[in-house]
């Protein structure tokens, strides 16, 4: 089937001895110009074989090529562990993005479409009289030509929220009246200055003159007066020149100029932004907002869902002759073209204005394979990381179609994917196995699907050809109900949604129905707030130091919200932003096993405390790498830029350190064993054996104590989530809450997952998951479906009831592929 | 002749409406999986399609699919200017780098071998008894565990030499004694300092005591005294606190630190260097010099020409069993084979520790094809600059045999090419022209080579086809003869050589037998040492502020020389190093131009003199762009990062300068002149006429007068230093240098440039070329055949005489290619 190319060359790209993480010497051969599907239980090696193998050695060979200077940063990094690979083109990864995209750029910026549309204003658009044609930069708020003078282009002015400065006015200013103001010396200085300028620092804030208050708050003045500092018990201090800064100026000014993300955060809690008076938050000058085209400004197309761009574009397109009538016709085609590709992978719901860093990941990487449909690339391998993600069933085939536009355009694909229907429309697949881990890394099977069936050991053959079916329990009964009413956000419009409690509940729909906005959003927001208005995901939340939001659970009215005591959000976000954070860290099992070398004979005798093992302060780790393991190098176009120390050779650790065992490990050696075999070694330790099992037995047995958690896959990370939340005491009236969590998972992964939230439910808790895959919805007690389609299309419940009351429904187009589940 | 690929893949990449540069609206189809050459006259627009084109869009696809980073960088300098492009893979160019390679790399690390044999040393060396074993960075002086402490593995101290820091000693410190001082405020310090001190600063140098002398040249004290400054005509100084640095100070402090090249390069001319003494100059600490293999440190294999070490490897090699002596043979066997691939392409007399700086631009992009052979790349395109320059006429079948392994290794090749052996054997030709710049830019023909000689305006035709043959006027006899003897450098050894003066003679011989060495380096070195100590070259040589070489004129005797007035080395370096250099600034026509604008009536009305002219200083000048014209991005991996100015849109003044008008024609529009339409337009300004007309003559006249000088290709700029040359007065009694001038030019450029040459010779002057093209040597008057081989092969002179001489001796590899054309 697969033939030889031209000039006689060999149609393989043939792997020899790839030995990345958990390979085990793998020899594969898999056809160019192809699709190939990459399979096998989370944590086989699909991913260490599609990416780290064949995608960094063809990066690698590449850019070494292309640039002496990537060649210096490659040999640090080192080659990916491989013998050969022959007929191995450049290659292209369309990866999920871990981190989310960019604040800055947007669904336009991302697709060029916003390229084309500003062409379009600027050689077609309708000016004032009189008024200079502008060039396209002058349509992009992030040039000088384009941007608002006003707002730099940024749309919102930020402005600081007085009664957030001082949230409680009975305190006085010594008290610490002024929430704003820094901590430590720095907020002393400023009390002791109000002092000196004759405020009473003790009164109680609210008892202060009004102009007071308004002075200290806000004034732009930045008096300097000679501070005599009270003497403090332990230290003389002498006269200084302090100068005044409002709590205004301060958060301004901190909140523009620091580097410390912490700072920022800070800041940004006092901060609220309105937009632009100038622009009214579009982000243009003047001038080019007067430019118009079917009587908008370039505002209003990038604010339409692309579905309407397309028809807004098509009838406003001026039949003239001439220029400019061609060339506005020639860029409305182009345009029309572009977002025809995106309409077709479920994405028409999405304007161009859209904040890319708003975006899932599968979003994100489907747009990326739009834009790719047209980078007309030839000859190149292209990469892909379960791009089914996130995508409903009935869009699964437009997906297909589009990876095979690609094929045909002259290029190899390789996917690694967990989704039935794609594997079965492959033109080869390899199936890693069989499990996860050091029990992974064989290619079990390599060829044209049918063939699979024969691959005994193979867990992918049995769902993919034996159809196996999970255990579908009777739907429970709800324990009682969780009513929102009034919810206005987004595509949803007054709408009312039930929650039944105690139970495992689905809720389905297209891409861009509103499941995320209902459940992610609202839902969540809705009983964070009633909880005490904790920040609702697990705390990194803000971490971009964003001025909050407004607030998603704004007019909603809620029953049913006392059966609830406590919110817990399991997503794929990392569990850590550094290398520093690992498995052992995260679940607190690492503080045990430092403790347990601290308390060995060796460790007394040499005075060495817990703190001695841990690698974030000096003393035990390596000083090269600060424990860090491994040094990082900045590279642009390459995944993984980091080498392994040289002096610890990555182990964290100075010798000495390392000369303490326990059980015969040194600490070093621990943060190098899986889960699985930690398991067995600290058996009879109380604080590490529970995190343990539980781990174990959410199938990530396989992982290693140390590896960073910036290395594990979204789904890894989920998991890692959910066995830390049922390594506690299961309390009940818990309300769980997980956002696709099958993703990155294989069928076999998701049948253990399945049990795990069983498992929740059994003892009393809440479930609700947004899904897209039939068989985990059809396993669920309850279903919401939303739609009928994404955007304005969407937004309603379409379907509610049990999984075979929703398969019966008519009108929601989930029923349809449920109906062969249930 | 050219099948469909696989999947009935169009094979062709087809460019359509191609507009870079002077390419007009260009379609050409050529194919992929082939070698084709593109040929036409210098400036016809090969490297505008080759490189321009097709090289840079293939790059901005690819990098644009790999990084958002890279695009939004694109999206800036703009793409290149073409309709559309089909079937077209990711490209690796392998350009001539214009600059040369860098000091800190070397032939061993841009071909690897480098890492190569330092794991040989590292698995296989041996270890003095009880040493621990070293990995493989331990023999790298690059990184810390390798570098020799004491000169941080730079192999060189360096320190001051006395005599050049005080060249005259009968001046006194006031008159200046101190060459090596600042100038200036801070040289007025010192010598207030030393005033203080006691110095007597209005003593000749050589009467002050020996130890004051030495302590204010070299102490390491820094005294600081209370100056209290002779009271200036015109201002009030008051005293201060001055610090003293001896000048041995200020010199290395002034090297090691400062940013500006100008004044590294002058604390360079007071510095001489010297071997370290603890390494010994070989850089490496001297735990790692202590493994050996073969009984040497890996300095010792570093230092051989690549063809002795292959044969030493091969000696020493262990034949014991077990991991370390099959590790040694797996080693030495890939470090053969890489060998043998350099040594193939004419390149086994290099070293692996010879520095990337002193490479020809010609032998270090067949170091880089050599390197490619190993690259394991599929399915790219290579684009390649006339690979075959520097390269004898003997070694052209092996680059032949070497871009056929690229290709059969799944590869297509783009070639720009003058050679016509190696437009012969190309499986596809493209010609563009017929002429240069607004005369060029059509494809004349493109297909099979055979077809070509149908293509009647073609220019290649003619040489491909006809043979046309160069006139060749009977050999001058020499007016007298410059005789060098003693000379050993390189590999030559004491070697004597005789040059004739008053005629034009080709230095021949293969790559590395040791003729720019002869020429290039003893000979100019000898008669700038006679004219004056002038530096060689034209100016630029040290500006990179390295210490200066040993003096290659050392220990010969010369005889002769009294008949040069004049050294003139004519190279294809670039004639400026910034965007603000250009055809019109060097050669002076700018001056002339710029007064006649300041002498309008306009400009005098407005009070703009000849300065406001100038895009050098703020006054005329765009103030965004600072008469740049452009703004630069840095960008790693793609050539060309500027972006036209957004406010003067590359015109470099603004409006009102603009608004002045010589002859109709704004100062901008002069710039963007052609040189054969200026000529019209100045045909009676004396100070421009005669510059533009030399430069129309040498075939010139394509070029705009304000392109910048750093887009000139090595061939362009080489005439254009000829033509500054042609339009002084010609003296006679002058030497001109050429080293191989024909590079980037096509055969009937050659026969424009030997017209020139030609008349420079009848004008009495002497003129020796270093060349390989064989037709230029037939028609030179004498021949100097080195050779026999390269490296230790060669540095012997094996044939000398007039052409027909040459051709007919035995010995020389060169007369076999003469014969030909004699
Ligand atoms: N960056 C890494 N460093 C160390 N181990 C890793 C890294 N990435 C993956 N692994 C390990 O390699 C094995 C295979 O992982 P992976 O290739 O991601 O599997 P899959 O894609 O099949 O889920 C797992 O044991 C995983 O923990
Ligand atoms: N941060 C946001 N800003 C603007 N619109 C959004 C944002 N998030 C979602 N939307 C819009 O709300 C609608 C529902 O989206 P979402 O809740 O993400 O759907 P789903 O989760 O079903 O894919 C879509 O029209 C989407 O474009
Ligand atoms: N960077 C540049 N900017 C402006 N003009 C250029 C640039 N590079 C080349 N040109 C002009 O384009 C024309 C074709 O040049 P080029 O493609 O280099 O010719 P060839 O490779 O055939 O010698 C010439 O007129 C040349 O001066
Ligand atoms: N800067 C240098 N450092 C060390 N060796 C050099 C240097 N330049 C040339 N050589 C050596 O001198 C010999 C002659 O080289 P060269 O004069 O460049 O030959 P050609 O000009 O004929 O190619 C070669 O063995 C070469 O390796
Ligand atoms: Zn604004
Ligand atoms: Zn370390
Ligand atoms: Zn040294
Ligand atoms: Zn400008």
């Amino acid at each position: 089937m697969i033939d030889a190319a031209p000039g006689g060359h060999d149609p393989f790209i043939r792997v020899r001895d790839a030995r990345e993480h958990n390979l085990r010497h793998v020899d594969v051969d898999v056809p160019r110009d192809r699709i190939v599907v990459f399979t096998g239980v989370s944590g086989s090696g699909k991913s260490s074989l599609a990416f780290g193998t064949i995608y960094a050695e063809a990066q690698r060979r590449y850019l070494e090529s292309v640039s002496p200077y990537a060649r210096r940063l490659i040999e640090q990094v080192g080659a990916p562990k491989v013998g050969d690979v022959t007929g191995l083109p450049p290659a292209v990864a369309l990866q999920q993005p871990r981190g989310g995209g960019s604040v800055r750029s947007s669904v336009g910026t991302v697709t060029h479409l916003s390229n084309v549309l500003r062409m379009l204003y600027s050689r077609a658009g309708a000016y004032p009289p009189g008024a200079e044609r502008l060039d396209s930069d002058s349509f992009s708020p992030n040039t000088q030509v384009g941007a608002c003078p006003h707002c730099h282009g940024i749309g919102t002015i930020h402005d600081v929220d007085t009664e957030r400065m001082v949230p409680d006015p009975d305190l006085s200013i010594r008290a610490g009246a002024i929430a704003a103001w820094p901590g430590a010396w720095q907020g002393k200085n400023y009390r002791d200055i109000l002092a000196e300028l004759g405020v009473d620092v003790d009164l109680p804030w609210r008892e202060l003159p009004a102009d007071r208050r308004e002075w200290i708050l806000l004034t732009e003045d930045q008096p300097v007066v000679t501070v005599h500092p009270v003497r403090d018990a332990d230290r003389i201090t002498r006269p200084y020149q302090g100068t005044y800064s409002s709590a205004r100026r301060y958060v301004l000014h901190t909140y523009a100029t620091t580097r410390s993300p912490a700072l920022r955060a800070r800041a940004a809690r006092f901060l609220t932004s309105r937009p632009c008076p100038v622009c009214g938050g579009k982000r243009l000058r003047p001038e080019s907002l007067a430019v118009t085209f079917g009587g908008h400004d370039i505002s209003f197309p990038a604010a339409l869902p692309l579905s309407e761009l397309a028809e807004f574009l098509r009838k406003e397109t001026p039949d003239t002759e001439g220029a400019e009538g061609e060339a506005a016709r020639a860029l409305v085609a182009n345009l029309a073209e572009r977002i025809t590709t995106m309409t077709e992978l479920g994405l028409g719901y999405l304007s161009m204005s859209r904040s890319t860093s708003t975006l899932s990941p599968g979003e994100l990487q489907r747009l990326r394979l739009a834009t790719q449909l047209r980078s007309g690339l030839f000859g190149v391998v292209y990469v892909l990381d379960e791009p089914s993600a996130g995508l409903h069933p009935s869009d699964t085939e437009a997906l297909l179609t589009a990876l095979g536009r690609l094929r045909r355009a002259g290029n190899s694909l390789l996917v690694v994917e967990h989704n039935l229907d794609v594997m079965r429309r492959a033109d080869w697949i390899v199936d890693v196995g069989p499990g996860a881990g050091e029990r992974g890394g064989l290619v079990l099977y390599s060829g044209e699907v049918p063939g699979l069936a024969a691959a005994g050991e193979s867990a992918t053959r049995r769902y993919l050809f034996a159809g196996e079916r999970r255990a579908r329990p009777e739907p429970r009964e709800p324990s009682g109900w969780l009513e929102l009413s009034g919810i206005t956000r987004h595509n949803l419009r007054d709408l009312t949604a039930r929650f039944p409690l105690g139970t495992l509940t689905a809720v389905t729909g297209v891409s861009g129905s509103g499941k995320s906005t209902l459940v992610s959003q609202v839902l969540t927001g809705v009983v964070a707030a009633k909880l005490g208005g904790e920040p609702p995901a697990d705390g990194e939340d803000n971490a971009e130091g964003v001025p909050v939001e407004d607030d998603p659970a704004a007019g909603v009215t809620a029953t049913g919200l006392d059966a609830v005591d406590r919110l817990v959000r399991v997503d794929q976000r990392p569990i850590g932003r550094s290398s520093r954070s690992n498995l052992a860290t995260y679940t607190g099992l690492f503080d045990t096993v430092r403790k347990m070398f601290a308390a060995t004979g060796e460790a007394r005798e040499r005075g060495y405390d817990a703190g001695r093992f841990s690698f974030n302060v000096a003393g035990g780790r390596c000083e090269n790498c600060q424990g860090e393991g491994e040094i990082h190098i900045e590279m642009l176009f390459l995944p993984g830029a980091a080498a392994p120390c040289p002096v610890c050779r990555g182990r964290r650790y100075n010798p000495e350190t390392l000369e303490v065992k326990v059980r015969g490990a040194s600490i070093a050696d621990v943060l190098d064993m899986t889960v699985e075999r930690a398991r067995e070694v600290f058996a009879d330790v109380p604080g590490a054996a529970r995190a343990l099992t539980v781990l174990d037995e959410v199938g990530l047995g396989y992982l290693r104590l140390g590896q960073p958690a910036t290395t594990l896959s979204g789904g890894e990370a989920q998991r890692v989530k959910l066995a830390a939340e049922l390594q506690r005491k299961r309390r009940g009236r818990t309300l769980y809450v997980l956002d696709e969590p099958t993703t990155g998972l294989h069928p076999s992964d998701v049948d253990l997952l399945m049990a795990q939230l069983r498992g929740l439910v059994e003892a009393g808790n809440t479930v609700i998951v947004v899904e897209h895959d039939m068989p985990v919805v059809a396993a669920a007690d309850w279903v919401i479906d939303l739609g009928p389609g994404g955007g304005d299309a969407g937004g309603r419940i379409v379907a509610e009831g049990t999984p075979a009351d929703v398969a019966a429904a008519p009108g929601g187009v989930t029923g349809r592929f449920l109906a062969a589940w249930v």
